[in-house]
């Protein structure tokens, strides 16, 4: 059973992670660290957490499982650290977006049964504004949680368990786990996570040069265009780990992209326009 | 007064102003056309109109209104035809997503005193999916609706006031009439609504063919890939027909869009992405 969890970050995902586990019946404590006081104490006040703690790690030295919720140079940067006072009977797992490298790190500093665990994971879920005002007890309700875990680690007995027992209170936020290979998970959300938000991105950053300065022309494009710059919003502090740990896949999945554009540039005027709405009609009648 | 308004063709557009009229007060006759009968009849069920016309010159020469919601192509071809045979105290309007050429049409056969006058008009609202069993009398609640006038056309006095009376209706039912120029209309529509629509196929189509066979990994995008793909379930039928008319302002757009992914893809690395998260977080703000 894990009776004392330790959230560092409690942003967005972080809180979002403590409200769900509160709204679905787990009954011990949660500490939350967060860099910024303000977050720390919102994340408290709203039930989130059960107390504030100044130092990472040793939050995590009184924990039974560790969740890493920062931006994936810290966790990597944590990592070794952790590694390093933690006992066996501890585990560590994350929410990292990217996962190779996250991963070799798992594989140097833990999941030998003289060290302590860590289950390598990825909610596909979150919002387009970090925070934890905006923390949300069902965001995970009905969301993916991805672990890229091996099976093959001889983690210890308390550390077997521990990821067990982590996959069973990610269960009960209403996730549904896939397990997924590393470079498969990193190639597959280049496509699926990646492209689409530098998508937003640049087709906002574009739009802001062309209309910007025509506010009244953005109402113009309705809710079609909102969409499809809501997540123009997200914050590069998140997505430059992203970038710098993932960019050869989003390379190949931006030149892919740029390539089928310049495909329908082309022929705007042919009836190869048709096989692409037909081919984008299918991808949406199976989502 | 306008008593009397025929819509051409009860798709969701069409059938949508029906309902927004008798939702909103209007109290003449509405007489309905539709290529295929069901669409009719679903227009009738509705109540989006009140009766099914099958000929929709016939339709027209009864209405002081013609509301013109069919694809761009079927307008362009209509409209020399009701000019030739309704009055100067008849008034047509029509829902085209461009209007270069149907303003050359209105000023070719339209909008003389000996002439009935034509009102070129674009409701900035829509779903992905067409037909008239997705009507919504609050489609244009909010929504802001086109006009590509121009007031140096000397209609009769009676022309005039339908073209009035028709804005009051509009305006009634929730939707901001905007004045533009038909060639800047054109150019503004292929930034904020014709791009945002191809980049949704682009994507859409492209992620069929990459992820298409594993649709658990659609799964794994969740809101932010549903949103950003939502609009690739929109039919060629419409969007041939805006590539056609509106072919060069959507090439510049996508131009530059793909130069603008293109300038992504080489700065995944360097603090040029910075500035494209911070230009884009920029134009959210402003929407």
């Amino acid at each position: 059973m894990i009776e004392r969890i330790a959230i560092l970050g409690t942003g967005l995902l972080g809180a979002s992670v403590g409200l769900a586990l509160r709204a679905n019946g787990y009954r011990g404590k949660i500490a939350g660290f967060n860099r910024s006081e303000e977050g720390a104490s919102t994340a408290l006040r709203i039930g989130a957490i059960d107390s504030v703690v100044t130092d990472p790690l040793a939050a995590a030295r009184e924990a039974d499982v560790t969740l890493l919720c920062v931006p994936i140079y810290a966790t990597l940067d944590l990592m070794p650290r952790l590694a390093a006072m933690l006992t066996p009977n501890q585990l560590v797992t994350d929410v990292g977006s990217t996962k190779r490298e996250i991963v070799t790190q798992a594989a140097r500093y833990y999941n030998t049964p003289n060290r302590p665990a860590f289950l390598p994971g990825h909610p596909m879920a979150g919002k387009e504004r970090g925070g934890a005002e905006f923390a949300d007890a069902n965001l995970f309700r009905g969301a993916v949680w991805l672990f890229t875990d091996d099976p093959a680690w001889p983690r210890s007995p308390r550390g077997a368990e521990l990821a067990a027992d982590w996959r069973a209170l990610v269960a009960s936020m209403g996730a549904r786990a896939i397990d997924i290979d590393p470079a498969r998970h990193d190639e597959m959300v280049a496509w699926v996570s990646h492209l689409p938000q530098f998508t937003a991105t640049a087709l906002s950053a574009l739009l802001e040069e062309e209309v910007g300065d025509a506010p009244e022309l953005k109402d113009v494009g309705g809710r079609a265009l909102r969409e499809m710059t809501r997540l123009g919003a997200s914050p590069f502090s998140m997505w430059r780990d992203i970038a710098l740990t993932n960019t050869e896949p989003i390379e190949r999945a931006l030149q892919a992209f740029e390539q089928r554009l310049a495909h329908i540039r082309e022929n705007l005027r042919t009836p190869a326009l048709r096989d692409e709405f037909e081919q984008a009609n299918k991808f949406r009648r199976e989502t």
